[in-house]
């Protein structure tokens, strides 16, 4: 049956909820077009202080509601947008409008990377669609590759910048040599970084968006806790600097490889080739590098955040989810997941190291930093050694490694910390030779 | 009615035919997984010389024609792959393929560029499907993103280099500073060039890809012989030389931007800033920066030919079509041309130049030189004078311009040539600001 309406149902009405209402009223006819019919907004569920904003004021107030027993009760709502973000109740929202048999559009990460494949087997039973291209990498396409794109390939890495805070903060450390809490402190200023920056700096949001991206790829559930995760606050702007000495830039990247029969998955500090495209990706812009075994490596690159970008992509899978609703087919997307994917543990990671320590200046010190090294396999690629305080008789050594095993390098490191000529382990950061 | 499989029938068994032969047997099973059903190649259509190939030989003889005829008259065909390439007869074979109700997959850019519109027309008149994903950037996805993932989008601006050919041959003139022909050469010799290289070379090949880029973007027919077209066989070395003491990389870009009454549709050499990362994009790599309303700035990168990125693509859109099929409900794309566009005529392009002049080494020139600038509005903002032959006592003058219009700068172009104390116009290329 041609259907003469598709209906939308908006749960939330802040930055992003208010702009996605806007563009579905603004450019009605534009996505009539697209769909073969107009697509209405029925409702939309705010919260009290959500009425106050102009755009709730400027809307028919029968529109708007507090009540979600009321929204859901919207007679001809066939897809929810849900823009509340967080957890609870965004999650029991999202259920709720599945079990229903509606489809769900939503640009929530922490749903999606905690509940996605619970939600997902919910749309299966009810016949409905789960959409959420906005949660990683705000307009940029990067769901759509995995579910659509790069179907024929085995995909064999993923590298990728989506946090902007955090690629904001790391920018202007590189530039301004400025150390991290006065990076950070500029960021708030900007609005770039929240007053509790902790979700961004130490890495959280990231695991969100690449638990969904490894979950994509690999056909697998990758949970946020299966991920490594180490965030940005112990990089010293010395780090900086001898990363460009050495010829690389530094990034927070989400790292996720694929080989015969595990999977990496990882979030941590990386020296990347400074010549590499992803060194290029600076301020708040995002970018994936997605490795496929047919397509070689593609790049995507873009903002990764705000009221604009992300509503592109809501609105993208709105008309998406009515052209499928139009068409009275069900769902076209028939992505599963299969039985779990091994994950790699930590400790068996084999990378490169960049080391720096503050070591007493005298003759032998290298050469008994070497044998701890070389007692746990670990080779030197070059060292740096730098006069930093000649009171102290003290000097900075910078130790490049040839790849090695992480567990190796954690042990290392801790006979380095008992020698009596090191002062202190400054800091070290793993290395991936991204080409490109 | 469930379908119990899809089949595929394969026009051309060359490098792309043959790779996607290859993809469509070996990951049979992948394939059946995304789509529901078994995905089955039914009949080959080839020429005399495929059958020597290793893989023609290897490939049930029944599965092989090389008669049209009886490929079309195969029954159980629901979706042709045309991977002959070139106009004819590929062009008539996809419009065979469409009336008869088959979805029609290609790489073929020639024949989407000229008779794309025609041949989506035919697709929904006959209630089919047309896929060409691979016939831009290889594997990148491109076509998808202005169908799908930007639909919400004004779109504002594309800038691309989208033929690997030339970017190879660029590259290697900015890193070694070789001449044309011996790029050329170095490029043939790696197989990255044909023997006969114009279509590649002279922007041909550059303009039928921005042909179906500005068509879908604009939903409105562009036309290769619409798209103003200068390629890169002028550029010199010394080119290369000023653009990188000014800051720039010489790029050739497929440029189309929308004003508010019409488009510009451009591919020509073109100064872009040596941080954007379009100026990173070397060798036989593609990049389309696309900029829409909503959106901002996206880019895709990744190789833009090679038959394994191709099939990536050419295997996604019969993954696509067959979902399509298998849920019996028609082609979900519903992608509609408007009336014309006007296309901006080029002399009304306003842009900034570089030019660089062998003139007379002696008081006044600048002088005579800057009032032809200034008699035709154009403003100049650097100039850079260098010593090349005290014997003759001329110098090379290099001048950057504020922005001009096209009309001005080719009549002030005339009248600087009959300037006494300008020996030679040795060239001029456009400037495009690029940010990021």
């Amino acid at each position: 049956m041609k259907r003469t309406s598709i209906g939308v149902g908006l749960m939330g009405l802040g930055v992003i909820g208010g702009q996605v209402a806007k563009v579905l009223m603004e450019r009605a006819d534009q996505l009539a077009e697209q769909v073969g019919c107009p697509v209405v907004l029925r409702k939309v569920k705010v919260i009290e202080p959500d009425l106050a904003r102009p755009l709730a004021k400027a809307m028919d107030p029968k529109l708007l509601t507090t009540d979600a027993d009321e929204f859901f009760a919207t007679p001809g709502i066939d897809i929810v947008v849900e823009a509340i973000g967080g957890d609870d109740p965004a999650f029991g929202y999202q259920a709720r409008a599945l079990k229903a048999g509606k489809y769900v559009v939503t640009s929530n990460k922490e749903v999606i990377a905690k509940h996605g494949v619970a939600l997902w087997a919910l749309a299966h039973r009810h016949k409905a669609g789960l959409r959420y291209e906005a949660s990683v990498g705000g307009g940029i396409p990067l769901i759509a590759p995995f579910q659509r794109d790069l179907v024929a390939n085995k995909i064999k890495g993923i590298y990728a910048i989506i946090n902007g805070t955090t690629n904001y903060i790391l920018t202007r450390m590189a530039r301004e040599g400025v150390d991290f809490a006065t990076a950070l402190k500029k960021a708030q200023e900007l609005g770039y970084a929240e007053a509790n920056p902790r979700n961004d700096v130490e890495g959280i949001d990231t695991t969100y968006k690449l638990a969904i991206l490894a979950t994509l790829a690999f056909h697998s559930e990758v949970r946020p806790e299966d991920i490594h995760c180490e965030g940005i606050s112990r990089l010293g702007s010395r780090d900086f600097q001898y990363a460009r000495e050495l010829g690389f830039a530094i990034k927070l990247l989400a790292i996720t490889k694929q080989d015969n029969s595990s999977i990496e998955v990882r979030v941590h500090p990386v020296f990347i080739p400074e010549e590499s495209l992803l060194a290029k990706v600076t301020g708040v812009y995002n970018a994936v590098l997605v490795e496929g075994d047919l397509v070689g490596r593609v790049l995507f690159f873009g903002e990764g955040a705000g009221p604009l970008p992300t509503s592109s992509a809501v609105i993208a899978d709105v008309v998406s989810a009515a052209q499928e609703i139009a068409l009275g087919a069900g769902d076209k997307l028939t992505w599963q997941v299969k039985p779990g994917i091994s994950i790699k543990p930590f400790a068996e990671l084999v990378t490169r190291y960049y080391l720096r320590m503050n070591v007493a200046d005298r003759a032998g010190v290298l050469a008994q930093i070497s044998r701890v090294l070389g007692d746990n396999q670990i080779s030197i690629s070059s060292v740096i050694q730098k006069m930093t305080d000649s009171v102290a008789q003290t000097a900075e050594l910078i130790i490049m490694t040839h790849p090695s095993q992480e567990k190796a390098m954690r042990k290392a490191l801790d006979e380095l910390e008992h020698l009596a000529v090191v002062k202190e382990i400054s800091n070290f950061v793993r290395v991936e030779d991204i080409q490109q």
